[in-house]
């Protein structure tokens, strides 16, 4: 059964990006968004117009602000949304999946799969809904109008991962049909582990956040992570990569992923980060009320350092970096963050988390 | 007995205006410090020259950077050095310090009498020493030259404490035949808690942390401490007094202090702080490397948060401060810094520790 159409839920820039895309190739599109606002213009040109690397217009057949019984129709579901809204959409379309349909997260930062499952079987939905998530989003994106979206560029390569691992082939098989560039990672803790932007996100601006607020703009990368700031992303970055271990993972460390990703080559982060010509001109948030601390604390090193937390990997700077933008942003990132219930993990041991996450086998008393 | 004699303990900026404010108030002063390079000059000129609110020559009797025997001749001995030294301070005292003798740590940040006196115990020395902490320098002072250093104010007052608190009539009647400014703290959990640089100093220094690299000159606390920054320090501050509530104080939070130190009102801690014009024109330091991480951390917020682990207090904004500084420094603060142990404080409980600092009484177990 090939697919032929494709839903979309959230019409943020990567959304509407996937929605236009998708429509050009041919396919045919729905796009889900909670409010109705970006919807407007679309549903009134009927699709969404594309620029940059890729140009042209991409129908939408349908838009809709509720998720109804017409979701079945579309056998592959694209979740485009911020990873701390996962939860949200899980229940929003718990009624609405049935046996067959895939789910793929862009991307699920830490653990967005798991949870995505967890909150589906809380809602009731015990259908053979195989779910996944990307590592990354596939493309740098912007709005640039109503109903218009800019591509910058496509990522060469996107890993994903099926929840259990053993689905690997069938949810890389139907999301190939549509997308080709993505190929299998080990499991959803890669792709969830993987996640560099949990390690360059929160650190360096929190430790801006007095220039972030002064107005003055500098670049993020380049001038955000000095010598002193790149030692403390190391060291969240050593972190991850112990409680990736800890999971039998051998994670590239941040410092290799720029040397892969970029080319960008340095004796230490520091060095390797004023190396990469990609980063020149990246200015830092104009706020800190930004996705950097909002999306990328909860949904990202809060679910990390449970995991650490669980399996007896300390992560003090984690925790402390999860605290102080807490404190910063007058919110307690350990209570609203994806905690191991949210991930459906609570109480396993890395081998029975292994066990679930490759292979789908579950101890009877772990089954919520 | 009158006070003829004063020892003072480091050549530093604080201990030359000691030193010589003492020698201009006829006192016959002793200096010491490690290093001989501050010290030459001082034995050249057979003083101090003392410039800014206080003007003229103080006299210095004897300098040297070996203690000896000559040091039971100063009944006062007045320890102006970084806290992270006052340990090794009381090693090279204690052989020479005997019964009557009176030493002030000028500050002793968190816990500094409490580790001296245990310094002392622990090398050897049983003699009764009385052993107390003010709650800051007394003066603002720079060193302007070889043998010259200059006074910008005094403060109006200066809480000190004995260890125990029951003989701070003691302690008080000695340190006020030399400086009359100081009064009487409950005892040295209050100096050692109603510690506002630790509460000011680290936690904006590292929030700035790539500001501060980049060379380019802002204001440490208006421009610092933005509305971001300043809602950290707040729950910095609300671990603190929590830490002191469990110890059966009840201390001014860093906003009131403002108030009352400096007439600078404010509804939260930012408004505070830009209302001051004590802070204007204040610049931030040049470096990460600095006291405001290198002292203030592992003498003041590490053993507060030793305190808070202790009694049952979440301090998770002061831990994040301690690691997140630790890597930033490339250190470990946990380890180096001022511990339970070397406070003496260790398997003690509240009631333990308030007995301990106000009547001197002790478990027998818990004696050195």
């Amino acid at each position: 059964m090939r697919v032929r159409r494709v839903a979309v839920i959230g019409a943020g820039h990567g959304g509407q990006a996937m929605a236009a895309y998708l429509g050009l190739l041919g396919f045919r599109v729905a796009l889900y968004n909670r409010s109705a606002a970006p919807l407007e213009p679309i549903a009134a040109a009927g699709g969404i117009f594309l620029e940059g690397e890729v140009g042209g217009f991409g129908p939408v057949e349908r838009v809709a602000c509720t998720i109804g019984p017409e979701l079945r129709r579309y056998r592959l579901v694209m979740v485009v949304v911020p990873a701390t809204a996962h939860r949200q959409v899980a229940r929003w379309c718990a009624p609405f999946l049935g046996d067959g349909q895939v789910v793929v997260l862009h991307p699920g930062r830490t653990g967005g799969a798991l949870a995505f499952h967890t909150a589906l079987r809380e809602a009731g939905n015990r259908a053979d809904v195989l779910v996944g998530e990307a590592q990354t989003l596939l493309f740098a994106s912007r709005v640039t109008g109503p109903a218009r979206v800019r591509i910058y560029g496509f990522k060469r390569q996107v890993r994903a991962a099926a929840l259990p691992a053993a689905r690997n082939a069938e949810l890389l098989a139907t999301l190939r049909e549509v997308l080709p560039l993505f190929t299998a990672a080990d499991s959803v803790l890669e792709t969830s582990l993987d996640n560099i932007g949990a390690v360059f996100h929160p650190a360096p601006l929190l430790l801006n956040a007095a220039r972030v607020e002064s107005g003055e703009p500098f670049e993020y990368y380049r001038q955000g992570i000095s010598p002193a700031v790149a030692r403390v992303v190391e060291a969240l970055d050593a972190e991850r990569l112990a409680v990736a271990r800890a999971l039998g993972l051998r994670l590239r460390s941040a410092r290799q992923w720029l040397a892969e990703a970029y080319g960008a080559w340095g004796a230490g982060l520091y060095e390797a980060i004023q190396a990469n010509p990609a980063y020149r001109g990246i200015g830092a948030p104009l706020s800190v009320e930004h996705r950097y601390l909002d999306e990328d604390v909860p949904a990202s090193l809060v679910p990390m350092a449970a995991l650490g937390r669980r399996l007896g990997v300390p992560t003090p700077v984690m925790d402390g970096i999860i605290h102080l933008a807490g404190a910063l942003r007058g919110t307690d990132y350990w209570r609203c963050g994806r905690s191991l219930a949210e991930m459906g993990l609570e109480g396993m041991s890395a081998e029975q988390i292994q066990r679930w996450v490759t292979l789908g086998e579950m101890d009877e008393a772990m089954v919520v």
